[in-house]
């Protein structure tokens, strides 16, 4: 959970007992606290929040100025559970959803599976996520493995109106649209849970707000519920506070820490949109500029790498000298921001820290300096700092502002400091994918463990169903995994289906 | 402890004699299980251990065949309590050590420290490592840190002569040389622990055999000792057996699985040594050449990197679908063994596991191919399937055997499967010096801790120390590292001297 | 010039009408011939022809549908020789050449140059080429060296309306507006040739078709222009047709073949923008994707190393067994297409050749296989072939096109075989800055060559202009060349100031 | 030819009128004045030249003292028209051809086709040129093309007696032997020209030295010799003074200028010596380093491609503005060596010209940095001005030395300043098998070329015959070259089987 969903969903940590719940709408513009943990890995759910802008571009929320929830509308079926934008939309969303489904082939595999088996039979799923393309090959997916699903979007702005009406058009009750007021957003959840006749036994969150609403308004469904997935940093961090508080009272599995989300995520993922968001914003040249990347984590790692095979030089800020040493041997100077400040053409920021250029670096930078940021949330360049009368900003084209000094210095700032790979790039389907699949088996997992596995904590990915997740993305690439045999599984005290690693291998 | 090393002390696993302490025994022969945890990472120990090849490059090893232990020998101070080959060597000896002390900036730097405050005043360190320049330069630098030590080998080979004897001229009671018998061993170990009037309290070991000594001749040492340091998988592999059985009378550290250490002994020194290897044996060329490397973890991950800079074209194998997803995206095929076998121009094994290349696959190989280990131990190639009598094997260099079949096919194999980058190339100084460091860390940490932090089991370094190894090192690359201030520190959650990463954290 | 552009002039080749001058015509559709020496390298003339649809997307050609010829506009000089779309958008495109400005340092430190000498002063330059921001940063730099202009557009669809009108704003003669017709087309170069007391002494030329113009309505005119200054293949291509035919009346610059040239518009862009251009069209992940790229010149270099850098698994076909084999000790494998054609995720044309991919390796191509051309023009794959019945086509997005088998297998055709970087990237404004800079420096040579120094025939830009015009890039990247001593130079027997390679020198 | 034999021929040069020929014996130490165009590329003679230091690993020179001219020897046919240091050493020789015919594929090939026809039938050739496995591949293969061969060494040193003792036992008039004086070296050329009822119609020379014996001795020759073909910098440099001053009486062949050959010779060979010569020199780790490598030519982007892709971190120099354009597009910063000198570790030369390493900067370089050459000979590096009295030079290894300051400060030397690639490393087989290729098809060419195809001039290699030879090395990476449609050929205007580039094309 991220960016603009931040706000929906953090002011919650900075009240005293969120699960009391109260008006919180003042708060709105408070950060949260401890992001220290959070700053480790960047949550794809950060991504779907913002991949709005991008997709956006095939959205035409046109003149239609009639709220959904003052619509009368049924699909084709003459069904009417669900809250959409224009159900007429669908035939265009269901050809999103037949593109997406092309790459994304674990969860194709897994419906083939579930041919057989169903997984999922007598599961009731309540989502919460951003409704995209992809959310709707796992949602359907999830109805192949034989759940029943009730689905809400968890940003008000990220919801792919012809996606949605895809859904309901396929009988899925599916709450959300584009642009909701805040109210329509926990008017959208409660249509989810809030149900006759059926009750959910399984939560999937992206960012908590569901289960935060569930926690407050139906604490007694929790007794049929058998778990929770959920993917955001936010999210993830809420529950790992409700389980230090002792409140947690079902298990729920944090998917956002599983390694091969996490590789795909940041280093794959950012490897390749920092060039693109680079180029769609300014369409500059990457050969001979001069770049300093600040944070050497997966990200940085992944930011560095792609520009300096596209002939750029490249100098490394770190506070981690563990990261520092790598970056060194890489082949990254690694230098403190003031040392190369005067002198590159792009900073770039991966390190999940607050401030770490500040108005200071901001006036010394030179006359066309491109100053983005990759990391976490939007803390990371001091932007409030340029809101000063003698500067002045020029929107040059969308997603990019120049900010121009008294002097006539300009300094060119991408996505008002925002995630330059959300804002001004796209999350490929593949990584999406992953994402999904990881859910997905998540899902499979708690609703299948036998009592007693999982007890009322938070639980990573069990490490064999996170290689599953990878091995069902390996026939993309035609890639042949070899197999052990008996002599040698037994030689290296293994199973061998895997686990193929101990819990502390670093990938 | 590896190779060689491993014949050593593995033999005397298997010897009825050596394991008197009986229900040892049977726990040290369940080799299967164990290695499944070696595999995973490789000890620079292995590194040490083999590196005498290289080594002897400057040692004259001459005509004298008096052994030390017959002769009488004092050092220029009169003093005569050690035990080398020729103290006469003392003054080639030394210029190796301080052409060593150049790259090991990080014990330079503790060094330099201690002439303020000496951390280890009081200790007694008895150690057991491969006496090279650079353990020359760590135990002069636990001298002047305010150690006693007394040292004897772990691998009857790998003692430079000149170094021991440069170190015995310094007053250092060292009992080592170049070919020692097996009683030789054992009693140089013997020499350095049964002393009058002198007790070790820390006992730095490399594979075991001191440790096991102790254990098995004076257990009542263990009350004055206050820890144990060991580096080598197998020893480690020792201490959590005794750990499990209950039988680890005081706090041992491992580290060889140190993060630091981990990075430097496997991706970055084998991304070198891979090319240095083959070069030095085969003056092949690089470019163009088809390449197959098995296993994609750290090594195989450094090897596929220097090869693909080089012009190769490399194919990779994998049983564990994440690493395998890894190197698809790092843009290698991935394939079984089998299906390239017939057109690779280079085999490289780095799995830790055995039997992965057979004689079925070595049947099949072209005409010229090269068949080499990286990996662990020497059982990854089946190079005893090709002691048959219809096979003819031709040495044409040192550490070079064509294999040559009846139909004229030849296979390069070099270093009969043995670890290629420790017989054909050689561990950089400033890997050992990692390594070095994060011994010494270990040791101060160990004997300096408050009663109570470390109980009778294994620890891995503290993150804060292994963080600390890395920090010693960035002066070398002239590397400047940010500092936190006080309110990102606050902002992250952080301490601002570290740790800067969870446990769980993957670099 | 290239594409649309080429259908443009090329059409007029082939119209009865337009080539008078008799047996010119039958020189000029000697196609095949001369399309040999096209392939060879990309005029940065195709890019700027086809720039125009990304530049268009801030051109707001809007409701005014007066033809620029039928209205009076005025400067706000009072001036009105001129021809634009609308004055009015002056200060929208001042602002877009002062933002080129900063990217075309060379330009301007040749403006800085002329506030001493004006190499040009005394030069009437007619010219006729894109009408884009960075071609009036070129303009007023003749300008600036003392030159009088008159300008027209190369092709009918590129003209910025805005930067027109700045120019026209600030004194320029400048005839053009996006959507000419083509009896505009000729009209517009009319009104920069014939005028009353001002005849024309040099000529700047994109595609030949000024020059064309005059031979044929004012051939008189030669007797008092010095020079031609081409930068089109075809151009150039005409030029050497008339030289061979004992036509060409005056010297003229081929500055399309310069080396600094060559290489950005080639390897440098290409390197770039195969990337940009895929991800613009398509959101694809390149880790781990399988690529053929057909032809290892410059282009195919840049392509190649781009996507091996991102992860992709590269396939090279040749048909030269020299830069094959260059595509070997690279790292890729050579391949006929029919090899790989089943399992390749995406195929790029970068050959300069016709029908490198027909409709037979469409028909095997893989579901979801990519498609698209870096090359020359649009025949390298043979998009004609798919307009059949049995096959559906289905615009995605712009540039984007499903072309869909009767057996549901969707092949991705991006520009419809169209140059990629053009069509679904830019072209940087630095790659554009090599060009003017080639351009004016060629203008200033010709202009002010002694008498005899260039004949009537075609010259590539002397060796040290090419130089010079690299050294004004260099400071872009604060780049400090280093400098001959007296000594280095005689040992070398070079001139301290260049050239400093021979002409048959291999960058 | 190159560096010690630099000193044999080109004292010629330093001679007014070197035809005329004199007692040259006192200007050995002359250095040659002219090396500008030379520095342009390096001559793979260089590598022959030098490559004795490796290639002498494996000649034993033993005890015998007696000089070749003095034994009696005959092969094992009878045949004693030869003279080598030890015929018994024959067999070994053997193996060693056998070994490097394995890498000689072209050559191979050649041998195959001339079972149909033998183009060098009637060819008597006289070769002068290292004498080593890989020449002795060249030879036979000659044989087999047909050709009676004579053959001397252009190298006192170079001569592998072992294999020279295999070409004699195989029937080859061989007249060389490591170790030559210099009187023994021009007795043996003149055995090779000198006989009775044989006369050369061929030259193959390496240097010009046997060129210059038949100029000087047996002018009469030339009228029965149908051409030269010569293959080093120094050898051609020679021939176009001599067509410059028309004496030049039959067509040569410059072989040293082909592609491929440069290719070979300078980016791919020392993309890898250069890692290879510093590893075997100095054990070191590239990672983290920082490099300074003077001059982007070939050599230079060759060995600053293999360190950045170590995790070096690369500056260049450059005087030439392109070459320095391509560096910062490549992503090195470019510098002036003042600007690094205080910070690198390694300073490599590439740049063929002189002093580019001055005593200033040697002085300001820190402890331990390491210098080398990759250039053209010896010059680059000032290394007379290190011989003064407070510096002490200290030899630590084989072709490493240790200069030190007064105030303790090393600089690790390698090569004494000689050619690093040449001195530490070794030439690849395939490399010098793309230069015997080249030599025999220039030789094929020549010999069987009609009247009148080549005047009394010095040639370039025929680009076909240089994609000949490029095409004849690509099976060893099994590439498949693709082949031009009729329909493509005209549309191209090419001919199917070549030439494909025209001769200004930029590989």
């Amino acid at each position: 959970m991220q960016e603009e969903n931040v706000n929906i969903s953090d002011e919650f940590e900075n009240q005293k007992h969120w699960i009391q719940f109260a008006d919180q709408k003042q708060e709105f513009n408070k950060r949260p606290t401890k992001i220290g943990r959070r700053s480790l890995s960047r949550s794809i759910s950060q991504s779907s929040t913002d991949s709005y802008s991008s997709a956006a571009s095939y959205t035409d929320s046109s003149d239609d100025e009639t709220s959904p929830r003052d619509k009368q509308q049924k699909n084709s079926k003459g069904n009417s559970d669900f809250c959409v934008k224009n159900i007429k939309q669908a035939e265009f969303g269901r050809r999103e959803i037949e593109i997406a489904e092309q790459e994304m082939p674990a969860l194709m595999a897994l419906r083939k599976r579930a041919q057989g088996e169903k997984p999922l039979s007598g599961a009731k799923i309540v989502g919460c996520t951003h409704i995209t393309a992809q959310t709707a090959v796992l949602i359907e997916t999830l109805g192949a493995l034989g759940a029943q699903c009730r689905w809400a979007a968890c940003n008000i702005y990220s919801t792919l109106n012809e996606v949605a009406a895809a859904l309901a058009e396929s009988g899925f009750p599916v709450f959300s649209w584009k642009g909701e007021s805040e109210d329509d957003f926990w008017w959208c959840i409660d249509r989810c849970v809030n149900v006759e006749g059926w009750q959910p036994n399984m939560i999937l969150d992206d960012g908590g707000d569901l289960t935060h609403w569930i926690y407050k308004k139906y604490p007694n469904m929790f007794k049929k519920i058998k778990g929770i997935v959920e993917e955001s940093v936010t999210g993830v961090h809420r529950l790992y506070q409700l389980s230090k508080a002792g409140k947690l009272c079902v298990p729920a599995m944090n998917v956002n820490d599983s390694v091969t989300k996490q590789k795909f995520d940041n280093l794959y993922c950012c490897r390749e949109s920092i060039l693109d968001g680079l180029k769609r914003t300014t369409d500059m040249m990457f050969g001979g500029k001069q770049v300093v990347v600040c944070g050497y984590g997966e990200v940085g790692k992944g930011c560095c790498a792609a520009l300096k095979a596209m002939g750029s030089i490249v100098y490394v800020t770190e506070i981690d000298p563990i990261c520092a040493l790598q970056a060194c041997m890489d082949g990254f100077r690694l230098v403190k921001l003031n040392e190369v400040i005067r002198q590159v053409d792009i900073i770039i920021t991966c390190t999940g820290n607050k401030n770490v250029v500040t108005r200071e670096h901001l006036d010394r930078m030179k006359n066309g300096c491109i100053v983005c940021n990759m990391g976490h949330s939007n803390t990371e360049i001091d932007v409030a700092s340029l809101r000063t009368p003698e500067l002045t900003w020029e929107r040059v084209r969308s997603q990019v502002d120049h900010v121009i000094w008294p002097d006539g210095k300009r300094v060119v700032l991408l996505a008002e400091g925002r995630l330059l790979n959300l804002s001004c790039s796209t999350v490929p389907t593949f990584v999406l994918s992953i994402t999904a699949t990881t859910q997905a088996l998540a899902l499979i997992e708690l609703y299948n463990a036998p009592e007693g596995r999982y007890k009322q904590d938070v639980y990573l990915l069990p490490k064999k169903m996170d290689e599953y997740v990878a091995s069902l993305h390996l026939p993309t690439f035609d890639a042949h995994l070899t197999e052990l045999s008996d002599e040698q599984a037994k030689y290296l005290g293994l199973n061998k289906n895997g686990p193929f690693k101990p819990n502390y291998y670093r990938y």
